[in-house]
């Protein structure tokens, strides 16, 4: 696509501002373009700490920041929230809850969501995690379950009500089932008079053979059993055939649990399916190598709304570096092209930094290129990548404040549950 | 009373966590005796801060602090996450979500409430700040009304949602006041690219001839000029008539404010009415001058729930000293009761510590006895009391880290929008 002459400097409108999008905003650099960022949200989540909002050790505002304050020294950017309803590629329009917005290049950084395999209704059941709403209810109900359970005397009802099942054995879940074992079983230990919180069960149910599929086996084999060595009931190969309330149930039997966390089922967008391309079974829209969408050189999509195989044959992942190199690409050849250049687009090569999760207090695993980490090198790489990557001074130091206190107190500060009363 | 001659150890059931009823489980000594406390909530909230959640300063965690950890080495105590939702003095039980308690002692520390002089229906319109879940509700609206000015094009509407009018001039609409003003004309100035939050509007409305009534006039009236100086209207002698949906009513017109927040009425827990004594006019218990009620030796009512004039003729007022120090006063008497002794009942004798507001950045106004501080001075001793009253080791080093980052950067953490969106 050739330099387009229009009267008034180029407009980039960007919908999303997670990794991809924030990126997009902070590394795209021409003179005129004016940039439109669109967000449903006023900030930028750090997704990869949620599961720590959820089981109270960081508090929200911790692991997010406002879009406009990350934002603010960029020139020539408009943030609007809202929520995008439509996207005409034909026409070149976003509809959105703050009005219709024209574009000469679209760059699509909307996300992914939740999905759970053609099940909607068992969403209700088991929420998964994805908003810093979705992570303060899940605390409020993983807290709720043992005040209730104190408060009976039941024993059946009591065990159901301390039994956790987090379904999908990928990082998420690994993550969450490990944070879930050292709340019940170190953190709320003493805080109990009646029951006693290292009773609680915690049942991690995955579908395939092993844990973290996408990591070696041997780094698998030592997630599942550290989690077992934290008193984590591990069962793979077993699948989910149906979620009621408070029900998992598998063709071995049913699980009865108060909470029920759903890890397992991560889709696109679907807002992918107007972008009039083809999509895969996530959802994703299947973008050309230069990540712009076949018959739309106009409009890119980046991150987790996307399926894609970079030009070594890769697959690319759905994780923040693979979102963040493919913003960078976009905005180089968006840049390259707006002056001119010759050869503006190219395929895009996308680089493994490697993946890591953490099971708990000094245990993770970490692939980096041909480097296995396990234990506590691991662990320590865990938190020094985590804490360069979340965004701003305020929250890094406040979140490293937060996890030496934790660490040496085994406490955690946010147990705190709202939303719990209707306004009295 | 005498000593009671039962069978089981004698049991005292605590009503609410707040400054009244935690420190009574704190200070109450007694080899056998067995402590219930029952609250709404999971948290003990240090209300005096709950003003900078509101306006995005601090995060709610950091104020908050469960109650099971604050008294996880007390013997002999349970603490039961329930609602209370009556009380029978006469067949000395109290009944609650988590089932019915009867006692031998009974501490009534359940705090206040909002009220709207007569008009319930104008809380629907005028949020009051009592809870987390009011903070967030506030924080959220404010920073929603400016997104929403930022997507507008009409003049008249946007004056109207960038204008903030706080009803009361007490402490807390005084520190209501300075705070959304330093978040809009401070905090917020390079967040927008097409509103000046510098031309918000803030209108402090008060029915009496001054603010903060209860200090000496002189530091009423330097809170009256430094919030001036902030840019906050300030209209004292003005009585509001009715409010509706963004809309506040005076004899002299109306104001149109898309946040209106109630700072003015601060009413007694409605349970105070089952204590079968006479209540005043905010519906506070009038209790005897040991802090029993009238007719039942073994109830005691203490903090916000109770109106009383201590042995010196002095009104005790509610605030979170007088209840401290009433816990310990019933503390101790019922200790000596307990243990036989004579003249276990004494009348209350309330120490008044002072007074004090904070306004805004280095700006406060103080008394504590006959020293009346102003500017910074003031400030530095309402951070320090603060910050020593402030629960928790994790929390006052949290705050600290807050208020030190914001005071450099004239920033503010917190500015987090949750809650906004239905689940998807």
């Amino acid at each position: 696509m050739q330099h387009r002459r229009v009267q008034r400097p180029p407009r980039i409108v960007v919908l999303g501002a997670g990794f991809g999008g924030l990126t997009f905003c902070q590394t795209f650099r021409h003179p005129t373009a004016e940039i439109v960022l669109i967000d449903r949200q006023n900030h930028h989540l750090f997704q990869p700490l949620l599961y720590q909002v959820a089981t109270a050790a960081l508090s929200a505002p911790e692991i997010a920041q406002p879009i406009r304050a990350i934002l603010c020294d960029v020139p020539n950017l408009n943030v609007h929230l809202a929520e995008v309803t439509d996207i005409d590629v034909a026409a070149r329009t976003v509809t959105s809850e703050a009005g219709v917005f024209d574009y000469d290049y679209l760059v699509v950084a909307l996300g992914g969501r939740t999905t759970y395999f053609g099940h909607p209704e068992w969403e209700k059941f088991a929420p998964g995690l994805k908003t810093l709403d979705d992570a303060q209810r899940i605390r409020r109900e993983l807290l709720m379950a043992f005040e209730k359970a104190e408060n009976t005397s039941d024993p059946d009802e009591r065990r159901r009500l301390m039994t956790i099942v987090v379904v999908g054995g990928g990082p998420t879940g690994v993550e969450l089932a490990g944070a879930c074992s050292e709340l019940a079983h170190t953190v709320l230990r003493s805080d109990f008079r009646r029951i006693d919180p290292a009773h609680a069960k915690i049942i991690l149910v995955e579908g395939s053979p092993r844990l973290l599929g996408q990591l070696p086996e041997s780094l698998g084999q030592e997630a599942h059993d550290r989690l077992v060595e934290m008193g984590v009931e591990v069962r793979c190969g077993v699948r989910v055939l149906d979620i009621r309330k408070g029900e998992v149930h598998l063709a071995e039997g049913i699980l009865l649990a108060e909470n029920i966390l759903w890890a397992a089922g991560v889709g696109a967008s679907p807002l992918a399916a107007k972008l009039g391309c083809e999509i895969d079974r996530a959802g994703r829209a299947k973008a050309s190598q230069d990540l712009s969408v076949p018959g739309h050189p106009e409009v890119f999509a980046i991150g987790d709304i996307v399926a894609l195989v970079d030009k070594d044959g890769q697959v690319v992942p759905g994780v923040s570096p693979a979102a963040m190199q493919a913003a960078r690409h976009v905005a180089r050849q968006i840049e390259d092209e707006l002056e001119g250049l010759p050869d503006a687009r190219r395929p895009f090569d996308y680089w493994d930094k490697g993946s890591m999760a953490t099971i708990g207090r000094s245990a993770a695993v970490a692939k980096m290129g041909s480097l296995e980490l396990t234990g506590f090198p691991a662990w320590a790489a865990w938190l020094f990548v985590h804490l360069v990557f979340l965004i701003g001074f305020r929250n890094r130091v406040a979140v490293m404040f937060q996890w030496a206190y934790s660490y040496f107190t085994y406490k955690r500060g946010a147990r705190i549950i709202y939303g719990l009363r209707r306004p009295s």
